[in-house]
């Protein structure tokens, strides 16, 4: 089974509104086990609107249109498949009642103009609109499957989940879905990781592997076509044990979570606090910790020390460290070192956490773009301190140096550190 | 001129990314004054991205694609347009060199890896890529133009605005280009926004008007097409005039940049430093100043007082206030005032700004979500605060909160607070 979305809509190829309405789809579809082989965008046209569906009736058995049924004269992706399949028009009572009923009392040009969203291809099965009023449209012609939703998100969501997705179901007789794992990683780079599962990606067949990257976080989603979750499960399993073994150093989560979430919850499982002392990340680590809810308990705050000034006063760097002859410099290990040490006295806690680097554009101190030194101290542990060099630009750093820093902390809560 | 967008990539038909990509292009092609008439999405797949460049071939006269220049196995797209017209597929050395630099002393595989995001289809034009590896390709074969872009925004959106559109101007002889002022407000609501302005609106022809609003800012696009800048500006001219004097408590710049790179700059201008004290924005505020290249010489720190213990070690803030009968607790115009007094004294800084308040998802102290207090403390006068009813999720009202706190110190700096 072959499908292609067509989403039809000249704001779309106008770029005024993204077209989410195809991820929707694209999702449900590969929930249903059915394979999205394209996605088409094409405008209120009629003449180009037919040609997209001559092209897809050409490569897929299920075409999902999405947009056009709307009540005005730009509103054409009904008509254009009825003329395309040589079939007539007619209407659909249940829904021309609704709108006769909805727009009672007022002109009777309005009822017009809405009547044409009470219409379907001639011999097609009806999918109920709860959220709004344009009928949908299934029908099987020549083989190929039809499915006409409207284009408003929250009137296509429900529709192609309830009517839509039952139809499917039927028509297909569908059994078998895809079944998917993400696995999410830190510490490692995207082309780093599939060398690390080079053997496995080459020899896949079932399941299958990909890998995809976000800054500073790596995926791998491991999928495979089953009839229900425990035959997957047993289909999976042994290529999610070799992974997890390979990847016991960067492995934080087997669902689509951040590294930030994974943390907290370590951090709340173990009821132990963390402070941050943060330079050329300027506060995004704490950022992003305090974007997960129930933080609060984990995370009693941090220091933003852009200045030296704040690292001697709130931090109590050794002004020795940070200026003068053959000071180690404000981005150097000794200063990692004494930032996390005074992070943990001033709040408190049983952790903290440092970063200091040169984020650019500019060398600083005379010291290369990139160069980040990453400090950790515990209660009662003398503070340990790492040097990296990362690239890219001044964003870039900034969010691999926050990732990396929260990995050096789930490395230390994992005991892997 | 006809333009069809191509985006290669499994993850999308698989529904797992939005294409943001398709979006962005298509606004910006048609900025360029360039007609879009189809988006197409396709697999990584060598067969399938084939058909689909035959069929785009058909009906377009360029052709953009984004995604597939990536170093794995399955980035496909420059293979196969080489393949598709014949070409065959060359070194671009100095990208090369930069990965060679980038990878060296890791391991020989992974240079080897990385090699394929420096290579071309033969002629291409190299297209630069600031923000990542992959090389851009620029093509023209047969009549046709070809764009070859990468597929994570933050490579694509530069590689497409500098050196992307550069060589379609230039290959294409763009003459009546659209000209744009993009004017930024904060500290209003996009629909406020619209009803300030709405006489002017509902009477655009010439030049056009449009809003649009990313969380805590709002934009108004004032747009004409015209020979040259200097046409367009004296086209735009009266109705700038008109919004420059109604938006005057709200407009910050007439370009398209954060209300934080406006604020370092006033504070970089007035030789005046700053420092934060941030509780339920957890470092956000901090995080947005320090994006700004040279934000070291106006933001001195910050300290992010998440737990009541850090409010008080850290920024002085009496016990008195925090707990205890008749407390008026960390979220209220009290605290906001010393976090405020409290970060300028430790930082020795001239401006401070404080942020308390309830994110969510639950509330605190009795006190319902979205309610937050901004203080703002300057050196020799006392401090105020003001309170704020937000709406929106827990990541809403932290966005908000932190633009609003960026809002009060630009009201200051301007002098209109």
């Amino acid at each position: 089974m072959r499908a292609e979305i067509v989403a039809v809509g000249t704001e779309l190829l106008l770029g005024q509104i993204v077209n989410t309405n195809a991820q929707y789809l694209s999702r449900g579809l590969a929930e249903l086990g059915i394979d999205v082989y394209y996605q088409t965008v094409v405008g209120d046209n009629e003449e180009r609107l037919k040609q997209a569906i001559a092209i897809a009736r050409g490569r897929a058995d299920l075409i999902v249109f999405t947009g056009g049924l709307g009540p005005t004269m730009d509103d054409l992706t009904r008509d254009a498949l009825a003329a395309y399949l040589g079939r007539g028009i007619e209407m659909h009572e249940p829904t021309l009642a609704k709108i006769e009923d909805m727009f009672s009392g007022r002109s009777a040009e309005l009822i017009e103009i809405n009547r044409r969203q009470a219409m379907l291809v001639a011999g097609a099965t009806p999918l109920r609109n709860d959220t709004g009023l344009a009928v949908g449209n299934a029908l099987t012609a020549d083989g190929t499957h039809y499915l006409l939703l409207p284009g408003p998100p929250r009137e296509m969501k429900p529709m192609f989940d309830n009517d839509g997705s039952a139809w499917l179901r039927e028509k297909l007789g569908l059994a078998d879905a895809l079944h998917s794992v993400v696995l999410k990683f830190a510490g490692i780079g995207e082309s780093a990781l599939e060398e690390l599962y080079i053997d496995l990606i080459r020899a896949q067949t079932d399941p299958t592997l990909a890998t995809y990257a976000k800054e500073g976080e790596v995926a791998l989603r491991v999928s495979t076509k089953a009839a229900d979750a425990e035959a997957a499960a047993r289909r999976m399993g042994p290529a999610l044990q070799e992974i997890r073994s390979r990847g016991e150093r960067y492995l934080y989560a087997e669902q689509d979570v951040g590294l930030e979430t994974e943390v907290v919850r370590l951090l709340t499982e173990q009821r132990r606090t963390v402070a941050l002392a943060e330079s050329c990340t300027g506060g995004m680590v704490a950022a992003m910790l305090t974007t997960v809810p129930g933080s609060a308990d984990a995370f009693l705050g941090g220091v933003v020390s852009y200045s030296n000034g704040v690292k001697r006063q709130l931090l109590g760097v050794p002004e020795a460290l940070l200026e003068g002859e053959g000071a180690p410099g404000a981005v150097s290990e000794e200063t990692a070192r004494a930032m996390a040490e005074g992070a943990l006295k001033a709040a408190g806690s049983d952790l903290a956490v440092s970063i200091t680097g040169v984020a650019g554009p500019a060398a600083s101190e005379g010291k290369p773009v990139g160069l980040v030194y990453l400090g950790i101290a515990q209660r009662g542990q003398p503070a340990r301190a790492e040097k990296l060099q990362l690239s890219g630009d001044r964003e870039g750093i900034r969010i691999r140096a926050s990732k990396r820093a929260l990995y050096l902390l789930w490395l230390t809560l994992t005991g892997r550190g």
